[in-house]
């Protein structure tokens, strides 16, 4: 009998699922439409459905557990509590229907968390102790690894580096205040960033030639490997935005290392070049030359893969 | 038997220590000089042969182990490491020292965490698993307490709030970096905040008389007191600074509390107040009107309290 935990990541707009052994393997994955139900009963239900079809197929395999990873999910509750991107309003039990269909422990909380631990479980962060994720999205979540153990606070809500406030009365965020890293810090905030210098400065661009809603951060990206200053400029901002706050988080946990996660960090040196540099030249004397910035260590199926992790973790610590 | 622990809280001037029950009463209390003896031996001496001899003449009375406080103290390694206030330069295994002379479990740390760990045993945090205290004295500390221990990070130096860049290029701190939240949120800070105050206004106010090496925190919360307007501005600027600063920490670690320690805290509403108000104002959604900001929970010999906590966690921690 193979182990397997069942790793379920939903999305706004995709949920992604599929069985993962202890070494991360991925052993079957599909997807459903998150919002095509109107009762959450009915979308786990098609969760469920699908899943006892491939465990039929597959042999031999045992499934321990799930994972869930969603926006606003709370590890301690097992709800999805208010998810602007969700149709389901207010507080949803998600563990607990899960547990209705599957029988089985369930573990929810947000995707940044879940990153954190698919992390430590299967990727760059094994054998570490105190590190930091920071998932780099259309937003930018976070989640910080202490002791050993996800950092979660007494609600169940830590781990919003996304929205500290950076610049008082700065660029609106979507939580209603403004100046929050993400408004800089994130795919989003990257186009933000070029129409701002398209703005300010008269160089050419070809990302002149583009209107913001069809604008995206790989262009960016692939701009700026081309030479664009506008796109060079851009990455310069946005890595010493986050060298700078995550120099400040460095005072408050300490941390090995400091992994990017999602899109944006993909990147590569256009990224991790002024953060690590922006990060260092505003470290305190104690923690310099001390912390590494790396990339994550979780390639295909990350979402999966992150979601699965949770259920490996409680399993350890039991065994 | 009665079971005590050795609190020592090494300060830059004097060096304050004592016995205390796991219900924190004080059993005996003494000081030395700290800078004394060039040899960091001879120091942990004076303090062993004090202790024997109020050990004979205290009836029946178990020491179990010794809880130190100090500056730059690392947890992890038990060392004092280059503390910019002591004599005795590099790096001193304080814990090793202390061991040779009393054969019993030492634990040493820096003073803030003292304060929380003390706090966390004695105080107003009692049964919190995540709280944060603020030490306001000379200079700015914090330590963090999650999932019911002590944030050390992984090199044992985590927890430095006062240390957050707060300004860029801001005013000068004496870590060698500009604009550090210390420089605004502490006695110092308050005392910098009144004279840059006097030279932007035209008001009159009491302080005006007063040098800059003369002038106290103490002396600024009196003349707010009495309604002196840059006073109660200053109070008011150094409020807000310290409310921002948490607002964004509290997206980190999402705390239940957040006590503030020292001799500034004990001006009361006059850094409570705004330090509240701009706290709320500042906080993401998801954690407004939740968080308690506290004045510690320990009265005298706070110090001594702490550092004898430390003793007690571990031993709470075995039994």
């Amino acid at each position: 009998m193979r182990e397997v935990a069942l790793g379920i990541d939903i999305g706004g707009t995709n949920t992604a699922f599929g069985f993962v052994d202890r070494k991360g393997n991925c052993l079957y994955e599909d997807t459903i439409v998150t919002q095509t139900h109107e009762d959450v009963d009915l979308f786990v239900k098609e969760i469920y459905d699908k899943v006892q079809k491939s465990i039929k197929k597959l042999d031999d395999i045992k499934l321990i557990g799930i994972g869930v990873g969603a926006p606003n999910g709370n590890f301690y509750t097992g709800a999805i509590e208010d998810a602007p991107n969700l149709r389901w309003k207010g507080v949803i039990p998600f563990s607990d229907i899960f547990k209705k269909y599957f029988n089985l422990p369930v573990f929810l909380t947000n995707d940044a968390n879940a990153a954190a631990i698919g992390e430590m479980i299967y990727g760059g962060a094994k054998g570490m102790k105190n590190f930091i994720v920071v998932t780099l999205g259309t937003g930018l979540g976070s989640g910080f690894v202490v002791n050993g153990e996800l950092l979660y606070g007494h609600d169940g809500f830590a781990g919003e580096m996304g929205h500290i406030i950076v610049t008082p009365d700065g660029r609106q965020c979507a939580c209603g205040r403004k100046g929050c890293l993400e408004t800089y810090v994130s795919a989003t905030g990257v186009k933000r960033s070029v129409y701002k210098l398209l703005a300010d400065n008269l160089e050419e661009s070809e990302l002149r030639n583009i209107p913001f809603n069809d604008l995206t951060a790989k262009m960016v990206a692939d701009a700026a490997n081309r030479g664009d200053k506008i796109a060079l400029k851009t990455f310069e901002h946005t890595g010493r935005m986050l060298g700078e706050v995550l120099a400040n988080t460095v005072a408050i946990t300490s941390p090995e290392a400091i992994f990017l996660f999602g899109g944006l960090a993909k990147s590569g040196d256009l990224i991790f070049k002024p953060t690590k540099y922006h990060l260092e030249k505003n470290l305190l004397n104690i923690y310099k030359n001390k912390i590494k910035i790396l990339p994550s260590g979780l390639d295909d199926n990350a979402a999966i893969l992150g979601s699965s992790a949770l259920v490996w973790k409680e399993h350890d610590r039991k065994s």
